[in-house]
């Protein structure tokens, strides 16, 4: 889709992918703030979660489940955030934010206001060890492949 | 579990339910500022998708993509955004929730600052058209039921 950032650009550094969607680090101020923050983007332009067949919409759902078990385990927050939004940029992705007590926001969304300054000393995730987790996760979840 | 407001209340007005999860239509100044609004709420105390088991986990996102069909044939937005947040309310649930170009917030998370003052035109469906179309979305997407 001509003019689509998500069509045009990987929209992240890319740390999973296959023919039908990929997982993207979030690499701006906000992946400063809520280290291992993810990405997880449909590789073709749709707009809703129920324009996809059921296989496809499981298959992403699997990836997104995926991708928080790898936060889980890698950065221990103490609560996850899924949201797929797309009101600025109407190409299916999903947010995976993990979030903590004492981040910048909690307990509000990170689209609200901050609630306090909030110094980052979390370090985030590599790229690599994302990679391997989501990888494992989604073969679990997937059987296999 | 104690003190949990979706715990000890429906957390709106019922609208469809089983013994794993209910649906309640939103009915604060958010229900009238995005007529539809839903919250999807799995009935157990559980914090996160990832606590649950594969099959409850398709039968609670089944039932999201429910209420985004409904809502969709019901009110036509412009968008829907999903979001589980749960950092005010630890208690796995789910906004399902129709936003307009003209809306109060858009393209703006409501979450965030309102970027406009807008007129509630629209009218809710009614929480008898929300269930019937909810179940008959539902139906389809598990076969029956």
């Amino acid at each position: 889709m001509q003019g689509c950032p998500l069509c045009s650009s990987p929209g992240g550094d890319v740390v999973w992918k296959d023919s039908r969607c990929r997982v993207v680090r979030v690499t701006d101020a906000e992946g400063v703030a809520f280290p291992g923050y993810c990405r997880v983007i449909w590789q073709a332009h749709v707009a809703e979660m129920t324009d996809l067949d059921p296989g496809s919409s499981r298959h992403l759902m699997n990836l997104v489940f995926a991708v928080e078990t790898a936060l889980r385990s890698l950065v221990a927050p103490d609560k996850i955030n899924l949201a797929a939004l797309g009101n600025q940029v109407p190409h299916l992705h999903w947010h995976v934010i993990p979030r903590w007590h004492d981040d910048s926001h909690f307990p509000a969304a990170i689209w609200a206001s901050p609630q306090k300054s909030a110094a980052a000393t979390r370090k985030a995730p590599t790229s690599e060890a994302l990679s391997t987790a989501i990888g494992a996760a989604l073969s679990e979840a997937e059987g296999g492949a």
